[in-house]
Parts: structure tokens; C-alpha cells; sequence
């Protein structure tokens, strides 16, 4: 070293106090109280090598405290990454920048995770960490042998999803997860003890982790507590105590320095505190020269790393799956050849099961599991082994009754790379997972959800367990693909189209009840690639066109035979995917659903947003209500959704309009 | 007692069995495994009245693992309720049963909360818990002195919210609080082991917890350690230990007891073993009756609490309280009459905080709280104090990063009733706390979320803080207000309706950039109320019929404007509440949205859902990606919501049209 890491951490702390004076918005408290512990990791322990930010076989940092962003973009200039330059620092937080408010992925190489809704950074990186211990049992340590480390505040350690996240890891044995914990004693409202008084260590030994603590201000003492949390088998919880700002002689150690602007009196008092003389985004040139050294420490490791990478007859699969490369064959191609052979009735998460079946043994890269409800969920394919922490080769995992935390760890997996993560839980704890999701979209990772009992057709659940509102929900979310496939063949169409997207999530919403196969005959196209599609055409002239859904298509094919029966022309469409019809050229939209036939949607949900697709003078089936208890059928008869029903409304329809 | 504890306990198992086999659907394992547990806190330790379940002095009971709803309804008959009857319990699960596969505390009277969703249930425990100290420390030990009770299973501890829940209680110090945790060891998956490795006495013991263990099969055990948890001034965890399905020979211990029926053949072996005679559905006359004179064991301690509040001076108060009846006089006429005469141009934000000053001063049953957003939220008025374990009087909450468990808690202080809850968080994280949300309106609760940072208008915080779909999302869910004011006047109108709605809770949206005062008049009606309304008629002769909400009112104003000045007439419509305006009556909606006229929406939100009030033809100005980092007015300038950005798209579509 040829700096005192003091001297290295306070040109992140300089950084982080000019950065956030300029855009006059930012924290500056976190990046300051950290910068020592930070320093420490980056010149001495991280394996990683700026000149490559996507090196398979790098540590992973997650700064899982996002809104302290400029210890993160400090880090990445000081030790050589591309980007981001000085200017981009010095537009920390404008359009023109890369250097957001919160990390993100997709703006940054060397960002690994989105961060900035708290809590999801430290499960994701669980998730990193299941993904990195599973491909090292896959291809062994000379491929695949690194840590994941992340720093969390006391907001990461409050929300509910850092439990279910610990509490998993904590069963795994993911000893490669090391977790600074920043021990600043404040929050945004005030002290810590305004709102807590939990003995977080204890909590973290009770998940059955390793705990050790530091002051967070030594360089020897943080190098004592790392060297600690390295010999642990065990994930480790290193309980870093700061003072927040440290460094501005009057804010530091109060919530005055956490989210916003120190002010120019006070940064100016705080450069004569940390002898830093510079001008604002200048770096003295002996401290970033060993900040740049220091970013090249892991060059050796890198080279020997690529020669054992090009020497292993692993090496074409290997970069298979970590860039992302689906096999030729996924299976589905067979699969659908049998179902067009011998028609299936049976409940969508049995077709998904059964596609599961397919898709497993020829694509290696899967990880599937559920919260809890392996079972119910049929996601669990044939001979699925489970991931265990002695067998991390095994591809199911049971991530427990933690649908957040299953749904955050898939993403950490997704980002990592090489596998490709799917999880199940009822549709209507998509709501418990909504925040990862999110995340799931922003940042343009292939996860796939298995979302079943996807309506009232749960049956006796009751209202708690139906989704109504869920669907329309999440297809609110932009670039997340939410597919609902009428019967097996869809179902398998919209697991091969779950594979193949590549730059977002898919989430599947599947039936607990059995439907009859709506698609009989083998179809070259995969025509839920369109989103909707005529699934049957009129006989007799076309007066009606219905749309629907999922489990409600077998229900539109029965109206319209009791229309057709009347001599009333009835075009039936299958709409599994709204935003990929959304996406379809206007001449193929204006087919399938034509301005100026009366249309009719049917869906075990709320009717709102149908109105995108039937128009003022349509009519929409559906449910603008909570759900009950009680056997499916009965329901479906209680609320409608029956032929004899819907019939007579869409009759009543056309009358009204023919009279006008 | 006159019947010993166990042979009371095996009343519930045999409803529990008869009841699930009958419906051939539903949960026998919890019912029969904490039966014993169950039988000695209500036939020895609970205060309640089955012949007034509204006695507002009771012990609150919680089932918060409520798949396990027969232990409720077989609790509730056995003791005495007039509901359920026994042919109620048989028809557990049907349509017209109020014994429904979840307990839902709309349909039963002594169903304290609606759970199922787990983590829940203890999470609302603790908002009851809340709720209890400070009506106890406004009204006294001889109004307000009862408990809260749960039962937790394995699921509700993995659940992320039970670490949020729990963390709170800890410090508040809620030593009425008393939780058993069903220690069975086996979820839906498989034994616990599947899935965690946690030692939770430990964990909640590092929360501040008092933490006891016994045996949940042997009474007296069960006794000890409630009496331990009595007299322990902490919340206290009761881990029993007990066997699933304990009294089904071959199935219990076991997750085949968990969720579906013994099967006719285990429900005799059981019967055997449990030396049970009776036929389905028959509980023998010796048991019942004691059963039933347990259920009058608190009719003394009823009776003098009656008398202590015939006799005390608060009565009226007390009563009024409970009974959820506002105070003639809200404070917010006072303020509205100020807004007339002085107005504002301030972030409705703001404007919340000054409603609540008028609010919180003339209804003294509001509690405020944030998520650690004081600041940002706006959701401390002036002089409010702090609710803290030493003085539990005060009326604001400082909830921590606990967005879930802030919502549930606020659920449970509702419920429990004698207080309004509101508290505050920014929109995005409405998603961390959507499944209580949820259960808001589905419970029929008054809970008024206070939602600030309501758009891109956040600005820096970028596209993990910016709200895009959440709006909509809100929207969806049927029974909640989405109010979004957009202006102070409007901000206190929707302050009003939410105090007001005591069959369902309501969402503020709030903005945090500062809107001029749109509504200058004062007007006698709440205009808001109506969902939306013509705060502008045309000038020119009408063309177009903006439509807007919240911070884009003003938007939508200066478009207009823009439009004038070319001689196109424009209405603009303020637009608070989609909920409201679609319970108008028709007349009164086609006033304000003409069906032939040219309709355009500005909402800086996802465009789908506009299309129900603008049509086919009209244009929605929308966001339908997700947000970036930057200053807001650049983030609105890059996006479109300009005056220059949006009048030529309207001349254009008016232009096509005409030529039509």
C-alpha cells in the first residue's frame, strides 16, 4: 500500500460530500461513515478486476444500503472501472448521468444490484451466493470459487425481508456471504432507539450465522473482524460501528447527514477536518494512484483464472450458462409434439409441472422451488434434487414461508448468472413478493414465477387465498411478462417464451383446477408469442368477438356455442399475454379484435383495464369484488361465470345495439 | 372444571376432523395439535363474553395461523356464541357458511381479525396491543385493562412481517401481549428442517421478548408457562411443543394432518384413539356443558366493568370512541375556511401536515405514525407526542423501516377499535405493505395511509422511488379509496372523506414538489366526494374534456389554457377518486365526461385503466416505463408532461379526427 487507507477512504469521503453538494440531494452520511470499512474490502480483500467489471469468477459487492450510492461510484472511480469518469460523478443524480440516485445495474457495469428499496440488497445477494455455491459444485473451484459481500444499514436489518433472506442463508450454510453491517445508530428519523432495541448479533446467531464485531473507524481492527469472518464456515454478520459523517466536524453522528446535502460551510469544515486540500472532484494524484494499484491487485488472479478457463473441457458449457444461452433443445419442442398426440385435461399447474418434466433434463441451468408449497405449486419436476448445504449441486431449493425473500434471492441468482431461477407460490402472494418483482423488471433479469390457483377457483381458501385484482396488478408492471395460458399447450408456450426472454421476468398465473386442452392441433408457430390470437373463428356471421383468459377460455368457447347455436356468430380469442399483444403491429390487432365488432372480455378478476381492449361499447365479465369460501364451482355459479349466465347479457347487448 | 381438559380439548379435535372431512377441504392438523393449548386459555385464562363479543373490554384473540379456522369456530360454538351453530360448522367451507375456510371477522362475530395471510394475524396483534395501552392510559385500569392473545404457526414466524411485528412490540415494551407459537415442527413441504435452522426463542428473545417453553400436550405445563408469560412485564413467546394432528393415530405428526381431510377411515382411528363415541357433529352433553359454563366465566368481571362505566364521567366519550362516531366539528371546516382566504402553494404533502394540524387538535382518537419518513411524510403535527413503552398516551408512533408491519399493526389498532390509525410512507413502498392493504379493505377497516412522493415528481431518487404503476395498482383493489389531491383544498376534502369512511380504509397520494391552489372559492360542498368534477368549464366552444389528478391538475389547467388561447374549448376535470366517481349516477358522470366529446387523461402514471374514462378515441398521457434519476422538472420535461409537449398532440388528434 502506498497510502494509508485512512488517506484512501477520504477521497471517498470527499467524493461522496461534493458529489451530493452539487446536486444539492444525496447521502452523504453513509459513504463517509463507511468509507474506512470500504476502503479496507476493495484494496485488500474484493477479488475483481476493473478492467473486466463482468469477470465470471469476481466477488460480488451489493451495497444493499443504495441510498449511500456515492461510496459505490466513489469505489468504482478510484480503483479504474471505465466508467463512471469524474464528470459523471460531478453529475451525480442529472438525466445526463449514470451515477442515479440509487445503484443500478443496467446504467453501471460493476453495479451488481439495483439497490435503494431496503432490504432486497442483502437477499439478493443470498441469492448470489446460492448461485455461486451451486455452479462450484457444477464446475468445480478452479471455475467457479468466489464471496459475496454486501454492506447493509440499519433500514436493510429492519425490513421484513432481510429475516426470511438470513433465516435461508442461515439454514444453506452460505459461508461465501459476508454482510457488513453499518452499526451508525441512526435513521432517517433520529437515533436508532426511537423505533428499536433489538440486539440485531444475537438475531443473527439465532439464523445460525457467524458474528463478529469491529470498530468500523480501525483499519486493524476492521482487518481483524474480516480475517475472523473468512476462517467461519458460516455466513457472517460483521457488525461494523461508525459514526455517520464522519468527517463533518458538526453533523457527523446525527440523521442531519444522511439525506441530504452537508451545505457549503459544513463541507468546507469537513475538508479541513480530513486535511483535504484539493479542489472539489480532484483526487490528489498519489491517492488515486494507489487507489489504481490496489484496483489492479486481482490481475494475477484473473490471468491465472482465464488460463484455467481456456485448459477446461468445461469451458463451452460454462459460458453456455453464464452468458445466458438457452440450449438448441429445451425439450418443449417434444413435449408439445406429445400434446398434440394425446390432449391433456388437467389443471395448467400440472401442464407446467409436466413441462417442468421437459425442460429440466435438457436445460441445466434451471433452479426451481417454492415458498412452502411444492406441492400445490407443481413445481418440482421428476428427480429433482434439492439444494442443501451439503449438496449444493441440487436444483430445487425450499425456500420456506418466505415468498419475498424466494423472490429477491431469484433475482440475486438471475444476476449472477449461469442459472436461471423459477419459483411458486399462489398468485395471491405475488402481493407479498411485489417489491422483488419490481425489481425482477427494473433490472431486466430472467426470473420466472409460478404463480397458481390464479382465481376464485382456489374454491374454499376464501377471499384471503383468491386473487381479483392481482393479474391486472402486475400487469402493471412495466416489462414483466405476465403470461396466463388457457391449457397444457399454452402452458408449455408460455414456458418456452419465459426461457427465451432474456431481458425481463415472466410470471405465469396457473389454475388449481383441471381445463380441457382448447389446442388440439400441433401448431409450428407458438402462438402465445402474439399475446392473443383467434382461437376459433365464427360460423355463422360474426356479430361477437370474446376474449379471454386462462382458465375463463374454456368458459368463451361454451358461450359462444350457445351463441352459434342461436345463430349468432362468435369469434373466440386467448389473450395469455397483454403486453405482448400490445406489441404486435396494428393490422394484427385491428384481426384479431376488430374495431367495430362488439367485444367481450371474460376473466375471473377486476374489469378494469379490459376497457383497453373491448371499448366503451363492450362488455367485460368479471369480478369487481372479493372472493368466498367455497367449492369452485359453486363460486363460478355464484358470480357468473357461466354460460347460461354470460348468454343472455351478451344477447341483451346486441339488442341494445341494434336498437341505436 | 367439570370435565377435564383433555377430554374438552377432544370436542375441538372431533369438530375439527368432522368438519374438514365433511367439506372434504380444509386444515385438521393445527386444530388438533393445539387443541390442548387452546382449551386452557379459554376455558381458565381468557377474558371474553360469547353473549356480547363486542364487550369492548375483552381479551383480543388472534388466530393468526388461520388455516386453522376450525379451532376458532369449534371454540366459539363450544363456549357459547350464537354463532356458529353447529350446522354452521358443518357446512364448514360452503357457500353459505359463516364458517369460511379463512376466519373472516366480517362474517362471525368473535373473529377478531380476517387472517390467513400469514404473519399477519400477530402483526395486527400488536396493533391491537398498541391500541389497548394508549385507551388504557387515556381511560384508566377500570375502562381499558385487557390482553391480546395469539396463536402463531411456523409459517407466521418465517413470514418477513413477524420480524417487523415483533421488533416493535419489543420496543414498545407490549407486555400484554402473550403469543403461543405452535411448535409442530412440520410445514406443507415437509418436517421444519426442510427449510429453516433458526433458533426462534432465541431470536425473540434478542427482540426484547419474554420467551417460555412447554410441553403443548400436558395442561399443566401449559398453565406454568402462561403463568410465567402473566407475570413477566415483557411480550411474551410461548413455545409449545406440540405434535400436528395430535389424536390421528397414523397421519400426525405428519404434514399429511396439515391441509386436507383424515379421510373416513383415520377419522374412525381417531375416534378410537381419542375414545370419542359420538357421532359427527355431536359433542356429548357432559362436555358441552362444560364447555359452555366456561364461556360465562368473565360474566362478573363483565357485569362490574358495567358498572364502573355507568358510573364513570367518561362514559359518553369512551363509548363514542369505540362506537367509531367522529366529533360533530373534524377541524377541517376551520381549515378550509383559512385555505379560502389565504391560499397555499405548497406540496400536498404539506398540505396534509397543516390538515392534521386542524385534525389531530379536534379528534383526539387519531394515532399518526411513518415508516421513518417523519419528515417526508409530513405526518407529525404540531405538540404531537411520541407513543413510547413509558407513556403510551401519546398519539404518533415512530414505526421504523417497518412499512408492512406498520400497515398490519395499523389493521389491528382499527380493529381493535377507540382510535384512527393513519401513517405515512412514500407511494413506492405502498408495494412493501400491499398484502395489509389488502387486508384493510377487505376487513372493512378505517386506515388512512398517508403516501407521499407520489410521481417522477420525487425527482433524484430515481426509478426505485419513482411510483409509476402503483397508483393503478392501488386502485384495483376493491374497497380502498385512492385519493390524490391536487391541491391543499382538495388535500383537506380527502383528509375529510377518509375520516369519514369507517367501512374501509383510504390511500392519500401525496405529492412532494409544491402545486399552486387550484380551488380558490370556498365551496360548501366537498367536491372531492364526487370522485371528479369540473373544476373549469370551457371558454371557447368545448372540444376537449381534460382529464387529471393530483399534481397534474395544474398540468392540465395551463394545457387548457394553451388551448383557449387557440380558440379550442377545454373543461377541465379534477379527478381525486376513480372510485367515487364510478358510484355517481350516471346523469351526473356523463355531465362531467361527455361521451361524444374528445377526452384526454394526464396522470404522470401507467396509462392503462384511463381508457375506462377517456374511450377509445381519447388520448392518455401517461408514463408507461419506469422513471430515471434527475431533478423532477427535467424528469417532467423528458417525459412529456409539458404544456409544449402535450397541446400539439391534442391539436393532432383533433385534427384526425375532423377528418374523419
Amino acid at each position: 500500500m502506498a497510502a494509508e487507507p485512512r488517506l484512501l477512504a477520504n477521497a471517498i469521503r470527499a467524493l461522496a460530500m461534493d458529489a451530493v453538494q452539487a446536486a444539492n440531494s444525496g447521502h452523504p452520511g453513509m459513504p463517509m461513515g463507511m468509507a474506512d470499512v470500504a476502503t479496507i474490502l476493495f484494496t485488500e480483500y474484493l477479488k475483481y478486476d476493473p478492467a473486466d467489471p463482468d469477470w465470471h469468477d469476481r466477488d460480488r459487492f451489493v451495497l444493499s444500503a443504495g441510498h449511500g450510492s456515492m461510496l459505490l461510484y466513489a469505489l468504482l472511480y478510484l480503483t479504474g472501472y471505465k466508467q463512471p469518469t469524474i464528470e459523471d460523478i460531478a453529475n451525480f443524480r442529472q438525466l445526463s448521468s449514470p451515477c442515479a440516485g440509487h445503484p443500478e445495474n443496467f446504467l453501471l457495469p460493476g453495479v451488481e444490484a439495483t439497490t435503494g428499496p431496503l432490504g432486497q440488497g442483502l437477499a439478493m445477494a443470498v441469492g448470489m451466493a446460492i448461485a455461486e455455491r451451486h455452479l462450484n459444485a457444477v464446475f468445480g473451484d478452479e471455475l467457479v470459487d468466489h464471496r459475496t459481500w454486501v454492506i447493509a444499514g440499519d433500514g436493510d436489518l429492519m425490513e421484513g425481508v432481510n429475516h426470511e433472506a438470513a433465516g435461508l442463508a442461515g439454514h444453506l450454510g452460505l459461508g461465501r456471504l459476508k454482510v457488513f453491517w453499518d452499526d451508525n445508530r441512526i435513521t432517517i428519523d433520529g437515533a436508532t432507539d426511537l423505533s428499536t432495541s433489538e440486539d440485531i448479533p444475537a438475531r443473527y446467531a439465532a439464523y445460525g450465522w457467524h458474528v463478529v464485531r469491529c470498530d468500523g473507524h480501525d483499519a486493524a481492527d476492521i482487518r481483524r473482524a474480516i480475517d475472523e469472518a473468512l476462517a467461519d464456515p458460516r455466513p457472517s454478520l460483521i457488525a461494523c460501528r461508525t459514526i455517520i459523517g464522519w468527517g463533518a466536524p458538526n453533523k457527523q453522528g446525527t440523521s442531519a447527514t444522511h439525506g441530504a446535502a452537508l451545505g457549503a460551510e459544513e463541507v468546507a469544515a469537513a475538508r479541513k477536518q480530513l486535511v483535504w486540500d484539493s479542489e472539489s472532484f480532484v483526487v490528489p494524484e498519489p491517492i488515486l494512484s494507489a487507489w489504481r494499484a490496489a484496483g489492479t491487485r486481482s490481475k494475477g488472479e484473473h490471468a491465472a483464472w482465464r488460463g484455467r478457463l481456456a485448459g477446461s473441457k468445461q469451458e463451452e458449457e460454462f459460458l453456455r450458462r453464464m452468458e445466458g444461452r438457452l440450449p438448441a433443445d429445451t425439450g418443449l419442442e417434444g413435449w408439445l409434439d406429445d400434446l398434440a398426440a394425446n390432449p391433456q385435461k388437467i389443471a395448467t399447474r400440472k401442464a407446467s409441472e409436466l413441462a417442468l418434466d421437459a425442460i429440466n433434463p435438457a436445460v441445466p441451468e434451471t433452479i426451481g422451488g417454492s415458498a412452502d408449497l411444492t406441492g400445490s405449486n407443481n413445481t418440482k419436476s421428476k428427480g429433482q434434487q434439492p439444494f442443501t448445504r451439503d449438496d449444493p449441486s441440487g436444483r430445487y431449493i425450499y425456500y420456506g414461508i418466505r415468498e419475498f425473500g424466494m423472490a429477491a434471492a431469484m433475482n440475486g441468482m438471475a444476476l449472477h448468472g449461469g442459472v436461471i431461477p423459477y419459483g411458486g407460490t399462489f398468485l395471491i402472494f405475488s402481493d407479498y413478493c411485489r417489491p422483488a418483482i419490481r425489481l425482477s423488471a427494473l433490472q431486466q433479469v430472467r426470473v420466472v414465477y409460478v404463480m397458481t390457483h390464479d382465481s376464485i377457483g382456489l374454491g374454499e381458501d376464501g377471499p384471503t387465498h383468491q386473487p381479483v385484482e392481482q393479474l391486472t396488478s402486475l400487469r402493471l408492471i412495466p416489462n414483466l411478462a405476465v403470461l396466463r395460458p388457457a391449457d397444457a399447450v399454452e402452458t408449455a408456450e408460455c414456458w418456452a417464451l419465459s426461457l427465451a426472454r432474456s431481458t425481463g421476468p415472466s410470471l405465469l398465473a396457473l389454475s388449481r383446477q383441471n381445463l380441457p386442452q382448447v389446442r388440439t392441433e400441433r401448431s409450428a408457430e407458438n402462438l402465445s408469442a402474439r399475446g392473443a390470437y383467434r382461437l376459433r373463428s365464427a360460423f355463422a356471421s360474426r356479430r361477437v368477438v370474446m376474449i379471454a383468459t386462462g382458465s375463463e377460455v374454456q368458459l368463451a368457447l361454451a358461450v359462444a356455442d350457445a351463441l352459434e347455436a342461436q345463430g349468432v356468430g362468435a369469434d373466440v380469442v386467448s389473450m395469455p399475454c397483454w403486453s405482448l399483444f400490445d406489441g404486435q403491429e396494428a393490422a394484427y390487432r385491428e384481426d384479431v379484435l376488430p374495431p367495430h365488432v362488439f367485444k367481450v372480455s371474460i376473466e375471473a378478476g377486476v374489469t378494469l383495464g379490459w376497457e383497453r381492449y373491448v371499448g366503451p361499447r363492450g362488455l367485460s365479465i368479471g369480478l369487481d369484488r372479493f372472493g368466498a369460501s367455497a367449492p369452485a364451482e359453486d363460486l363460478f355459479k355464484r358470480f357468473g361465470f357461466t354460460a347460461e349466465a354470460i348468454v343472455p347479457l351478451i344477447e341483451a347487448a346486441l339488442a341494445a345495439q341494434g336498437d341505436e
